[in-house]
């Protein structure tokens, strides 16, 4: 990834006195949140998560950060802490543990509970050191205090660092519910008192930074999740997020107060729903559980279904009921309640799953037209709050891409950091904190490493470029023989097509081409196949251009024989 | 397409005294719209439009209404009304003129300019007949009057259709801005009369009847734009849509009250400014204009730039601009405004081109921030106005998806329209008005026509679905030589693979083991080519599969020598 400051070389050695700072991924997009901090030789690190790839990587399944920058100094990590459970902050913890297996994994109960199922998929079993909001630990020379944080999945931290040379404050993701319903505040009281400690350098959630105002409750949608089931006279499917505990408590709630069973759908909510259950974050009342094998046995009028597939993934149970491609049919009279955020780049997804719905009957209640989700980050006001109580000396806005960074940055401005306290970075930035000034003083490699299949990092830009023309265009191959003993031609080029649209009846207008190409290149001596194949291509590429307006990738195979 | 019938087959014979109605485009998506009319043996077409394609489409230039249910019959055509000048409604006709020429085209001063300028492009020189609003003509058994129509474009009209047997009331696209800036307002009037006479058949726009309540007028928009210019420093860019005329009118009467110039950047802004201004519907004062090399010569505070490219496109000035890949260079203090909607589907695209240009220090102003667009489209409130002052006795939703035909079918029977004369179809489902009643009596084919290059059909479903695979998983070619004498294998087989992320290094894992399975066949005596592909596709699959878990297309290719 290119970054602002192509002047920057990498950073100096760090100096004495220093505390490093190193975005790996979360500055400049939304995900892959992983930050190195470094101390005197050693690091610590705060999240490890993954990206979720948009149509310019066409075919990838997750986007990790790149852990070269610390690749040879593994061994320097005293812990890597978890902020709190969502894929963002986790989901690449079982791509660094397998490079170094023991890296003590620090975070809460639900963090590190969901964390050890994901790796135990992976079959990875880890070191971890569970910790609670109040806590104050030490790792080396990194003394950590864990602050309470309210955010969409229960049990988020904020961390602050305290070093020799200057203290940290990272939020995490966060929100400021005044009235969650886990009543667990975000801490503001004790950002403050670190605050007049003195906070070198606060790190905080620009997701939202744009967004004027304060959030709404997640309380008030328990309303009109009721109002959906009074109204509702068939079934109810609810999707929402896996790891939306207090989303999926609400539903049950209703649930239970409308006399109405409920099934889970989708591995991972069922996985994380028996996860937050076991260790009490999630209430169940006695019988309101069923499987859904039993839900054919319900009058749909007493039926709820609790599933993933908020975001119109193609393959989610919701995505094939859209599409009449489930056990269970949709039918007219169910109501579906998306109760979730739209992520951008899903708009498409979730637009066809909405149509396919309505056009069967179902009423789709959706963000657009009912109070069903509320976003789990701190809009402008709530960082003002934050920016005010903590009255950092510098602030690094994370957890943003370009626009929500610059507005962040803004704000800060605003409550009155001065304009060059105010470091605007994106991933691979280096930025030095020393003698409470916080500077950009280099840049390392923080490109996308990308997972696809089973392997991790074989799929690289290139691949991905060829993927877009060929997904764009498609392509044609063509295939000479050649004898490896006279040079000459042997039979007729064959042509083959994939996507091209190009029809085999018009091979036989371009096979006299290739052919004519070839034989001025026998006559001009020429027998080098990488010019014979450039030279192949080339005239194809005419022909196809001329023809079709088009651009395939034109693929020349030459065989010796 | 599919439709949701789908027990039904073609339709009978076209009885006496019966209107035929079948929508080829516009019903079950945005776009692409036109409407076929059919009485005694004569077709009258309402529009005809392109759908931009999806990511679903990768490749396609636009997506065309299959003319096949009309292609034998364009001699019976009478005319071909068009409602206003956006591509969803103009953009296919210069494919249709390419089977008959002279089919009249039909429609507002504005419109048929557009049009004209259109097919210039594509050298047909059109048949043109030029209506006004209030206006009625007789072609051939169809009757029609024309209403204006308030809309995002000038010069719209809406078409009332009177034949033998019943009268239809097509609105095109509109809204009801009630103080609209060319005083022109729908014909609610108008329409009112023509149901006071008997509407049969109602076919109204469907694209915002889920919005509740009315539109923002047009007007309105003014004062944040004139906000803009206040507080802008540097130079302001705006983006809209270039067939906008009043919008851009705005621009142009904020730049002139601020004492700017201003450049159009862009061929298509160009071009329709030229011909609104010509024909009287852009007011240009003075010396406003520039050509946009003379913006280097002023001062950026002096300077204004009217662009295409509001949803992202990939090529286009704005995009190029954010990517510091323009002769305009975005500095710090410029001011970006896009003044459009965010069409669904160019969500991320347009948030790149956000964060591009914030990125390079540029303030962006758009719908999410500040009022800068208003729709061009009437939502419920309005919707129910028509629908009560037309009193219709058949209502058919037009122009939507399945989400907004249903919201739309949803008002039509809470003003009172019976619940069996509410027409949900989509296209090419075929709609019979007889003795004041319409139904649903077959279906016949609407699909997609892909234009991709220089060719319309040539890229099919299959060759799409090709391109989908290649563009996730990219290919790998293996090509054998074969003796087409002893049936023996010449050689090695040779891997080729683009796009799949396999390195060149790995193929000699695979080729023994292709080999061996292409001995084995020798062994067993199989020498038919297709049957080796088959084996060599088999085993490369397995392999691919078996060591990255991935699924590229494998394209096997038996060269027999």
């Amino acid at each position: 990834m290119s970054h602002p400051h192509p002047e920057l070389g990498p950073p100096p050695p760090l100096g004495a006195g220093t505390l490093r700072v190193v975005p790996l991924g979360g500055l400049g997009e939304i995900g892959r949140n992983m930050t190195v901090f470094e101390y005197d030789g050693k690091l610590l690190l705060v999240d490890c998560g993954v990206l979720f790839p948009e149509e310019e990587q066409p075919g990838v399944d997750l986007i990790l950060p790149d852990f070269d920058y610390i690749r040879d100094r593994l061994d320097d990590v005293e812990a890597l802490v978890l902020t709190h459970g969502h894929e963002d902050h986790i989901g690449a913890v079982p791509f660094l543990l397998r490079e170094r297996p023991d890296i003590p994994l620090v975070g809460s109960r639900l963090t590190l509970a969901l964390l050890v199922a994901k790796l135990g998929e992976h079959r990875i079993k880890p070191e971890t050191i569970q910790v609670a909001e109040g806590e104050r630990r030490s790792f080396g020379a990194f003394d950590l205090e864990f602050l309470p944080v309210n955010h969409s999945i229960p049990d988020a931290l904020a961390v602050a660092v305290r070093t020799p040379a200057g203290t940290l404050l990272h939020t995490g993701d966060f929100k400021m519910d005044q009235l969650p319903l886990d009543g667990r505040l975000t801490d503001l009281a004790g950002f403050a008192r670190i605050g007049d400690e003195g906070v070198d350098l606060l790190l905080s959630d620009s997701t939202n930074a744009e967004v004027p105002g304060f959030v709404t409750s997640e309380r008030d949608i328990s309303g009109v999740i009721d109002d959906v089931f009074h109204q509702a006279e068939q079934r109810i499917i609810v999707a929402c997020f896996a790891s939306h505990i207090h989303r999926v408590q609400q539903v049950l709630d209703a649930a239970h107060a409308h006399g109405r069973k409920v099934a889970f759908v989708g591995r991972s909510m069922l996985r994380n729903m028996n996860i937050a259950r076991d260790l009490g974050y999630l209430s169940v009342p006695g019988d309101l559980l069923v499987d859904v094998r039993e839900l054919d046995d319900l009058d749909p009028a007493d039926a709820v279904l609790i599933s993933t597939g908020s975001q119109g993934e193609p393959m989610s149970a919701l995505t094939r009921m859209a599409n009449r491609d489930h056990q269970i049919r949709i039918e007219e009279g169910d109501t579906v309640v998306l109760a979730s955020s739209l992520i951008p780049g899903n708009e498409n997804s979730v637009n066809r799953v909405i149509n396919g719905l309505t056009r069967w009957g179902a009423k789709v209640v959706h963000k657009g037209n009912a109070l069903v989700h509320v976003s789990g980050h701190a809009p402008a006001g709530e960082l003002m709050y934050v920016l005010n109580m903590v009255k950092p000396r510098n602030v690094l806005p994370v957890h943003g891409e370009w626009r929500h960074m610059r507005a962040h940055a803004h704000l800060a401005r605003l409550t009155g950091v001065p304009n060059d306290r105010v470091v605007i970075a994106e991933d691979g930035i280096v930025v030095d904190l020393h003698e409470g000034a916080a500077r950009i003083v280099g840049a390392v490699d923080a490109g996308y490493v990308y997972v696809d299949g089973a392997s991790v990092g074989d799929v690289t830009e290139s691949a991905l470029k060829d993927r877009r023309i060929l997904g764009e265009e498609g392509f044609v191959s063509v295939v000479v023989a050649v004898s490896s003993t006279s040079g000459k031609i042997i039979g007729e080029p064959e042509i083959h097509t994939r996507g091209s649209g190009i029809d085999a009846d018009a091979y036989d207008e371009v096979i006299p081409k290739i052919q004519e190409a070839l034989e001025q290149a026998a006559a001009d001596g020429i027998t080098d196949p990488a010019q014979l194949r450039q030279l192949v291509r080339r005239r194809t590429g005419r022909w196809v251009n001329e023809t079709y307006r088009r651009r395939p990738m034109i693929v020349p195979v030459i065989v010796e024989i």
